[in-house]
């Protein structure tokens, strides 16, 4: 990256993690996805998210792959890594090894595990950046972390030059909204990513910034076009897209009896093997993988759409 | 210790942290409590447990403790250690460090952040079994964890000998209750723990192999003398023992609008402080002090029951 | 109301309860009231919501409240009337007193206070649209109610011609794009609402049919502009408006310290109060009422808006 | 009742409501239930409440079965009836019924379906308790109310005369000791009872003053030795009374895919079905049944433990 600050807004998708049958990293199919997401227009990569795994790695394989979509990525856009841990102190060691290993920037929770106030929060994520040399960004994602960062806390660590921004997958969208107009009216210390790939036309409506959207390691290139819509204020053409995306959006919902990881990177990995992104649908250990049954309505929902490649249809 | 099988019933506290003004770790007061642990009787020892604030801890600082509270014990009781990390591979890693460090058992939990189901947290478990070679024990804290360990998870992990026993701090009597009675109808596959200090002479009349309290770092002596009554079948005494203990716990309430971690963990360590247990009431960094007033308040009980040195009072 | 199945599309306010100082129901100026918001341009009533505090009110007060918004409305708009019970056949009961009082339809929410499978939640609103002889909408605000009525469950009981449409207070974004798409999938069997007036734009963009904002009791016209600039396909016309009515709804976060009811139907009593569309501020009995320092905050948002009478200001 | 306040220690079941096949009440079995438990040495009756399923019972049908119960009472315990409704001003009404058709004391929840703080909870209670000319006593089911009843408004309402007691089915064994403890330093203003009938051995030890067991419907004789051997201090009887009981609770484990309503008293009622308590098993309307195969396990276990009658075995 150049010695400017990276900035992450318009489409950057949390990169899905290839492994291969053995749980280990799937490095070859990696590099591939990467130069694919890059093809179709995406602005940023947002590694070691949750839809890539990153919860399952050890800390080796952590930094590998980082590496490797660093070295993938070439400085053509921006990477900013997850550094998912529980407290301020561990946090900060993974985050140097991946500033090391390339990061433009680092994204990070509230602590897990603990029972803090939000003062203490705040105290965590100063910690954190007090450590780092790259910018640091908040990750609100109460359904994993349960606690939710509040608009007060996001917007004192924005004033205060802690954070840089947010993404949000709160699923809490009138709390979103009211962060927008309290960044707004702040001066926008803060740039704000949603998580939440079904309501990205409503979301950059509100004023959203940009999205992190899993979905996109499996069709980038609708996300890039209703990004670009929106900001045209082709709104028709946003929801249209948004429309068809939620489309393929139905594979996740194709799993039956699975846990929610295995449902939903599950689905993203047995599309993307199913669409030859990738070369296994191997999920990270201890993760049930999609049975035959499901994998097989995955297969359809592409189908349908238009997604599968002429050799495999 | 022996070659056999270490067995933890009875009074095993989770051994506080204590820290140094600039929160790195105070051996020498680590050092003294283990001592003054054992002189009580308890009959073994919860190494880097929540109480113990493991949350907090670098890795390297969680083997540095550990090996503090190994070496002090001399073999004389044996030590069982959290490891506390997100998922499997990550439990592992930090287990065999721990093991090393002198370890005679492990305790984890389900995995954090992610979201699992019971087979998947079944598979969790016995990933980090197979990966060391002492034995592993559950820790159930749906208040950390965020996901309650079925009996029937228990029960199958413990029929294959996969987990030998279990701390229960799920607040949810009921549940353990039916999971004493299982476990014995089985043949008792699993050693059963409380971690909830209040309620031990119930749980022990209920049939609990043993507690872990954390209030035990203020004043072990009461918790042992509970388990001998109930060991006798004095039940009268146990409950007027137990009743006495939880005029002692009343520290925890003391404080106000702390944090969870700043409350408990916080009200102990003030306590101890004042008891002269340790040197100094410093809390893991990022987690806040108590207040002057709520020392003093804390202090005021310690002194009600006559639990002051003659020095301090 | 005619012969014909009303509709409830477009802004359709959920009515306050205006109350005399010694809390009984203050129907002079709940005729002002429902005057005004139909002047304003609204297309629909809904009675006994829970801004209409419903929840507080004996039955005899629920029908006497009704009559009076179906009598002052004289038909210009139809009356949806919310029957909030335990369970079926008390709901049917007093949707029964309701129909009887005018109500054009009937809104009602899964049961309250019993444990309920999905399957016995179609069964309640089976009972109840069985026992009355207008359409039934159902109510879905899993905070008050703390369950979640299903997808699955609001399209099957739509197709099964059960339940009209729906009112989501859900909070639940992504559901609520998912529950647009099925319905328009299945041939539209539901009308769809939104509850959350800070996010009508989005919905609206999203494809929702109308809105049920409890703040157009303070000011509802910024709501009929909205909803016709979304009409035409003004999106961002529709977005200043929503950003505008969005520093309206900042009364609501002037409250502190308050309950849930106190805040939210306090702050909106305060404001029409302040407005002079109401008599007095006064809540339902053992709900607290803004102090005078909120009741000062409160109109400050009014006049820095221009929405203060000129008497007043 | 006599003049005096009526006193409910001891075993006081929370009476089951029969049904006929058309989901009426089926007074006859409810007389004869009534009497078995009487007869079985209970000390109170606990008309109304969640096992009774008043949930689903209309305010006539409420009155109805509690004439049935106090006229079958005849006086010989005391029958406290359950006022479940969503506010004061409805429950005070509907508790005015239930005294006037013979309840010796009322039973209630916090509100239902609203957002209130314990301040507005505890002018909830008040209203009602000023309403009614006998005592009132608190019922703390977070499970279903979604509100917990504070250690300090619970104590607060039993110092000022409001409530005489608190039936408390939270499930948090702590906070019930914390409760115990502090009502005795205050002078036992608030009888104690507890709703968990696995427990109850534990929480007699821990100071109870009785329990109102679901189970007692279908074996209240286990509980009337139970509570004997608490008082004489013979607490080893207890547990093994309590041990076997929880054998027979093992049918509430039997139904699969039900809800918690169903599951819960639909075990009861098929138990008490069985042994020829009452005439039908059938549930209140819009509750599912439990099917063959679980009945024939509830009966198994019933067999197991010599609970059938001589003809039906």
């Amino acid at each position: 990256m150049s010695a400017s600050t990276p900035t992450f807004t318009g489409v950057i998708p949390p990169v899905a993690t290839p492994m291969l049958p053995d749980h280990t990293i799937d490095h070859a199919s990696l590099e591939r996805l990467v130069d694919h997401l890059i093809s179709a227009g995406v602005s940023g990569l947002f590694a070691l998210g949750s839809t890539g795994e990153t919860a399952y790695l050890t800390d080796d394989q952590r930094v590998a792959v980082l590496r490797t979509i660093v070295a993938t990525s070439e400085g053509r856009v921006p990477v900013i890594a997850g550094a998912i841990e529980l407290t301020a102190a561990r946090t900060a060691e993974l985050a140097q090894k991946l500033v090391a290993a390339g990061a433009d920037a680092i994204v990070t929770t509230a602590p897990l595990y603990t029972l803090n106030s939000q003062a203490e929060i705040a105290e965590h994520f100063r910690t954190v950046a007090a450590a780092i040399g790259v910018p640091l960004w908040a990750y609100d994602v109460p359904v994993r972390v349960h606690s939710k960062l509040s608009l007060e806390l996001l917007l004192q660590l924005g004033s205060e030059g802690v954070i840089h921004g947010v993404k949000d997958s709160s699923g809490d969208d009138v709390g979103f909204r009211r962060l927008l107009a309290a960044n707004e009216a702040a001066g926008r210390p803060l740039t704000l990513l949603t998580g939440h790939e079904m309501v990205v036309d409503a979301m950059l409506l509100a004023g959203a910034d940009g999205v992190v959207p899993g979905l996109a390691n499996v069709e980038a290139e609708g996300y890039v076009r209703l990004f670009a819509a929106a900001g045209r204020g082709d709104w028709d053409a946003a929801r249209t897209e948004q429309e068809r995306i939620n489309r393929i959006f139905d594979i996740v919902f194709q799993p039956a009896g699975l846990s929610g990881d295995a449902t939903g990177v599950g689905a993203f990995k047995a599309a993307m093997h199913a669409r030859g992104l990738i070369d296994h649908a191997t999920m990270a250990n201890t993760v049930e993988s999609l049975d035959d049954a499901a994998v097989q309505r995955v297969r359809g929902i592409l189908a349908e759409l238009e997604l599968l490649p002429a050799a495999v249809v």
